[in-house]
């Protein structure tokens, strides 16, 4: 630890920024425990103290202390810094920081810089009608709420992602740092280009304690964790208080600590940015970037005990360390004795405004991290600059003739996207090792991929450090990236196998929430929406297996907000071509599009595709032989598997029984389904009436599990009526067309579906029922004898062109 | 790398092993490639290609490569081992084992050890009506599926604790090593007590490529690398394959790691066991376990490049290296020689069967890998010996006047299954550092919390190396041990906040997948269930916040098959109890049980509980009124705060209304709401009509997302009268009864609904239902003043006995 007399901070140094702290600390603790009372100019009684005592002290004194730290250097340095926050539930210190800072006041302003002004402060925290106890989107500065832990690191390289003149400090916890998501999310420095993109200063923090047990980085022998983090590639430096009291020691060893760490990125960046590789066409080394390492005890200035056990340096300061307030005196008198051990007469004026020498130190304007523009990213957020979707278009001269992979002629979309935007850096595409995989390949043409660590002579060309296309295996890093690369205020797209996103299922969760509270908060500006593609879909993952069959994503997404999720079923190649130009277009939205990577019939022009993504689910008149009069039977599809299979039942029916009134519907966009007062993309009931009969059966063919459908329908007149076929978690490795027979939802088991339900068909249809059953059982017998389908299932085309 | 000359091996080992090596190659490529013609015994022409090539041949070679030296290992050392295939993918490789060694023909005889058995090992491989393309439960052997990545090493761990003799191997590929889920993983080794559990031998097999891009361990510099395992605190030992044609010296090189490995192994168990450590009541040293890092070319021993293309040593070996080969007999010829550089006619008879010398090498038995009883745990599985779960109840004299935290008086049980079954070393309890938070803290009366990195003086006093409450802050790494620790055999408990348990849906898709599968294998037995108790609910999440609140997890786990999943919503302490105690005897499900952790009202009685759960859903005479006649209102109610909202509103309609029938029913098994078609617990119709009525208003309050009550009832007779409330994504940090008001479940609004839909109420319940609005109001105005909930409200029982 650096000698106190030898220390970079002069005896003032050090005592404005000690007083700065103990200010942030104080806002804190009255946050925690005060209704009234705020500068403690009476003495403290119980009608002082919330009746409920909610909130996190055990973590909050260290990110007090590395918040002031870090702008004594943006001051020096004159810094563009944000401040993630990966122990979020240490709510009261940021908002405590926003506060001192006055940007509280700004965006708040009856939290005004005066008495009042800190009583409704302290009062509105974790308190009805208030704010929230975590670093949530209410607290300015924040893109990062922190409750679920794990994705600090991740949203920290997103958001350093072409951002070449952003630092982003990024606490982590030593809880979190034993989550899976950040223990890979270190590795994030092999995809951070030192001269594109901004620099990520991590700071581990160990507190030493969790809720209850002691955290593993803590009690591993320091030379364990240094050889760790050197091992992820970092250079550690560490700060370790060995005497809680020793200020004085403290701010030194923390000073010097950040001039390292700060001196060593600039000299990174510059040596990236002017040496000779950048002068060798963006041939770039890696760099060993620093990190900090802060050994500090929890609830560090809290009561030293507590009832006679240990509390500060303890895990019994994870929340709150004085309970029962009301009921115990002694413990009102040692919260009296705390706060007062702050000194607040010293930091506040007679008026409850912050002193000017302390005022004055922070940063100004946009350089304080509570009002740094990139943590509010809409602000920063341009258009992208987009082709003409409609110039991609695959030619349909004869609808369910040809074939096309839908998500390749996509990847040329993109291509072209990622050219037309290359100048303002500010749209990526995200995807663990499978954009080609996925089939959007083409993207590589337009950019590499994203990649620091070593290159050998064979490796695939693309690789690059300053690439577009961010590939790592780990969906939970694709998806903090993103998360971090959109709150910041850009664009980007995230194409996964359908069964494992569910992999992030609870990072989207989170997602969702921050969009849908920031709806609320007029301060925040809308930002791009998420982007999923699912594709290697679950029918055509009759290679893999099982374990790669799961269509349940969109049943999960549903759950949240209507006014945020968005979800888009397009059918064949153009639809998919015009949903993702909506989506690049779209603001503040999770947007999960399904679309499989095979070759699919082309069903639509590009003119008909436009129409029936604009009115998101339509009659199908081309495939319908109801002529506008009420059909007999309605087939309903959503999905690219469905909705073939769909239209090769129609054909058989069409040829056994050329008088039937049949309606084909197609859905693209699923929330069309629900009514309009549930979502605001549904149609009302005279529009689904109009659509699916109030009275007449429909066969309804889906992509994922059958029930969703009737949990978007059950509100409809014609609910009873609707059959739905869809993935019953049978599967396996086998043929494509197997997968949808061992579901029945294959054209076979469709066109019985719709005998057994039009009146009157049972007896006509009989010899075709038996058909059907034959041809299914000729079918299996096929593929288990052959080992492919049968080839007028596998070469089936449109007959009616 | 070790020098031939002075290797281990013999010049006789050397060949036997690179023979077995060999075999085991030929039938991985004969299984991606070949429908017959097993033994080239005939030049390969285009018919006895599969019309579809599916498979993964990258990783297979090293895979095949590990199995052999491993066989050799069990044999010289008696060892007791299982191998967990991290690249689940190379499925191929752990069937051929099975075969070399037996085992595959023993669980399917029609599988033989002659030519035709190889030709139907071959063709049924990612065959329709055959075998999965990864290392699936229908693999001999395997207790990892490994489809989807991040696992291995989190099951690995399970399966060695408390299995001191055993030896679980490891491969984690290097594509894997970039998950979340894995990166955490590593730091298992702070858990495992080298005294009470097996060893863990993970083995990094750095194949340097995933689909399409170059893996990051495999492209960080190779001190890096060591730093990283060694700051995970493992003993790094590499084995590099520099050329991939010098067999002799990657098997002696491969022989002098697995014995350097071993050695040490068996060093640290017996110091552990039987050094001055053990003397000392169980204070243990952490050991610095080894573990292996294999660098080999990803295709090893295949086609060195393909149409000019390097292929051995590249991505491009991922799946099938050689493709077309129908059309193109170029390929074909290259398949031909490759299959004929492993010399078939070496290592099979006439007859087809494997030589006697290689088929003597692998050990015999069950200490066969592919045969080894841990990998089918359910041979191993022994019933817990459980104490009378009514000996916990709590006294109920009076219905809902006294209060009880449910999980505190489930945790005494639970202390006394672990005392119980301290001997059979067979029972864990799992949580993310939230086993005394969930009120469950009394099982640490019984057993301390697993922990073997440093203690200090300060600690909690239950931390030890042989606790069985394992606790790290990873919802991935203890989902992950409790699957392995299952199945092996054992039986667990896993308790969540509810809202994260969100984090492992993609995990327990997996298991549910297993589990579905095993069922319909008849050599595979039943394994204990997995238990989750999801505590901390969305009701109680007041004062974390929006972050903290997402019922969901059941939505989730209803899409799996019936036969696999059950949920429970036990209402109070007695019925909790009952549910915990059915959860331990039960085989071969997920159950998920939703239970708070704050004092709940005391409703039933031990013997009502226990009618109650075993009916799963019943009426409550005792707080209904309408005697046996046809109400005009069902109140129906699933989970504890609902259940409570329903009473309180049950209560203040009687007192209005005293002539109103209403009927309260109660529901502890959600799966009794859905058909008895459609789910083994489903109530028949007219089970359900005799409780909900075919025709009167049903006002449902429900714990988690309303839609998912419309999905199970959908088909029901009175399904259009049924009116639900439950969470709809509104909370913040505010207090218990604002949260239930924010989503209209509160009993107030619940009284507005019954109102609003019994016929003829609307006027006499005018008076009331305004009444009911101001309540609402003052409630919340009373909130958002005192900060705490109205003391009607806090302290509301049941006014009826």
């Amino acid at each position: 630890m650096a000698d106190r007399e030898a220390g970079a901070l002069s005896r003032r140094d050090l005592d404005l920024i000690d007083a700065y702290w103990r200010a942030a600390n104080y806002l804190s603790v009255g946050q925690i425990y005060l209704l009234d009372n705020p500068l403690l100019r009476e003495p403290l009684r119980e009608e002082h103290i919330k009746p409920r005592l909610l909130g996190h002290w055990g973590t909050t004194p260290g990110l007090n202390f590395l918040y002031a730290h870090l702008n004594r250097q943006i001051k020096a340095r004159e810094l563009e810094a944000i401040y993630i926050t990966g122990p979020g539930h240490g709510g009261p210190g940021l908002v405590a920081n926003a506060y001192l800072e006055g940007t509280y006041t700004e965006v708040y302003p009856r939290i005004g810089r005066d008495e009042e002004g800190l009583r409704r402060l302290f009062r509105q925290f974790s308190f009805p009608g208030g704010i929230p106890s975590h670093v949530a989107p209410e607290t300015p500065g924040s893109i990062h709420e922190g409750g679920e832990l794990g994705y600090s690191v991740a949203h920290a390289y997103g958001a350093a992602f072409d951002n070449p003149n952003l630092l982003v400090a990024c606490v982590v916890g030593d809880g979190e740092a034993e989550t899976g998501p950040l223990a890979a999310s270190w590795h994030s420095n092999k995809f951070l280009d030192p001269v594109r993109d901004g620099a990520v200063l991590p700071i581990l923090h160990l507190n030493a304690f969790k809720i209850a047990n002691p955290t593993v980085l803590a009690r591993i022998p320091h030379e364990e964790l240094e050889k760790l983090f050197e091992g992820y590639g970092y250079r550690p430096i560490t700060v370790e208080i060995t005497d809680p009291k020793d200020h004085d020691a403290a701010h030194q060893a923390m000073a010097a600590a950040f001039d390292d760490a700060l001196d060593d990125i600039r000299a990174i960046q510059q040596s990236a940015r002017s040496g000779p590789g950048a002068v060798e066409g963006g041939v770039v080394e890696r760099p060993r970037w620093p990190m900090i390492i802060l050994r500090s005890p929890k609830g560090w200035t809290g009561p030293p005990s507590v009832d006679g056990k240990r509390t500060e340096g303890n895990w019994r300061s994870h929340q709150v360390p004085l309970a029962n307030l009301r009921e115990n005196p002694a413990h009102l008198a040692q919260l009296e004795q705390w706060l007062a051990s702050y000194r607040p007469a010293e930091l506040f004026d007679e008026a409850g405004a912050l002193i000017p020498e302390l005022a004055q130190l922070p940063p100004r304007g946009a350089h304080r991290m509570s009002a740094n523009p990139h943590a509010n990213g809409g602000i920063l957020l341009r258009d992208l600059d987009l082709p003409d979707f409609r110039d991609y278009a695959v030619d349909v001269k004869e609808r369910g003739t040809t074939f096309t992979e839908a998500t390749r002629v996509l990847g040329v979309f993109l291509r072209d996207v990622m050219k037309r935007n290359e100048r303002s850096a500010n749209f990526r595409v995200f995807g663990p090792d499978e954009t080609a995989s996925n089939r959007l390949g083409a993207v590589l043409e337009a950019t590499g991929r994203t990649w620091l660590a070593g290159t050998e002579p064979d490796d695939d060309a693309a690789l690059a450090p300053d690439g577009r296309v961010m590939e790592v295996l780990s969906e939970h890093m694709c998806q903090g990236w993103l998360e971090g690369y959109l709150l910041t205020g850009r664009h980007g797209f995230f194409s996964c196998y359908e069964a494992f996103i569910h992999i992030v299922d609870s990072m989207f969760n989170q997602h969702a929430k921050w969009l849908k509270t920031t709806r609320e908060i007029p301060w925040r500006r809308p930002i791009a929406s998420l982007n999923y593609l699912l594709t290697s879909h679950v029918w055509r993952q009759d290679h893999n297996g099982f374990s790669h069959q799961d269509p349940g994503f969109i049943d999960h997404v549903i759950n949240k907000k209507a006014e945020i999720v968005r979800v888009y079923l397009p059918p064949d190649t153009n639809t998919l071509l015009s949903v993702g130009d909506h989506l690049l277009r779209s603001r503040h939205y999770v947007n999960v599009v399904v679309a499989g990577k095979q070759p699919t019939h082309n069903w639509l022009s590009m003119d008909e595709a436009v129409l029936h993504c604009t009115r998101g689910i339509g009659i199908w008149d081309w495939a319908s032989t109801d002529e506008g009069a009420e059909p007999d039977a309605v087939l309903g599809c959503a999905g690219d598997i469905p909705t073939l299979e769909v239209l090769a039942a129609c054909a058989i029916l069409r040829e056994a029984f050329p008088d039937l009134k049949l309606r084909v519907v197609n859905v693209v966009d699923l929330m069309r389904l629900q009514p309009d007062t549930e979502h605001p993309h549904g149609l009302s009931d005279r529009e689904f009436d109009s659509l699916f009969t109030t009275d007449r059966p429909v066969v309804f063919a889906y992509h994922g599990y059958p029930w969703l459908i009737h949990r978007l329908t059950y509100r409809r007149t014609n609910h009873h009526n609707i059959h739905v076929r869809g993935y019953k978690e049978e599967g396996t490795t086998t043929t494509p067309f197997d997968m949808v027979m061992l579901n029945d939802l294959d054209r076979y088991h469709l066109v019985i579906d719709v005998i057994d339900r039009v009146p009157g068909l049972a007896v006509r249809g009989a010899h075709l029922r038996q058909a059907m059953i034959d041809a299914r059982a000729r079918a299996r017998a096929y593929t288990r004898e052959v080992g492919d389908d049968l080839p007028e299932v596998r070469d089936w085309v449109w007959p009616y062109n």
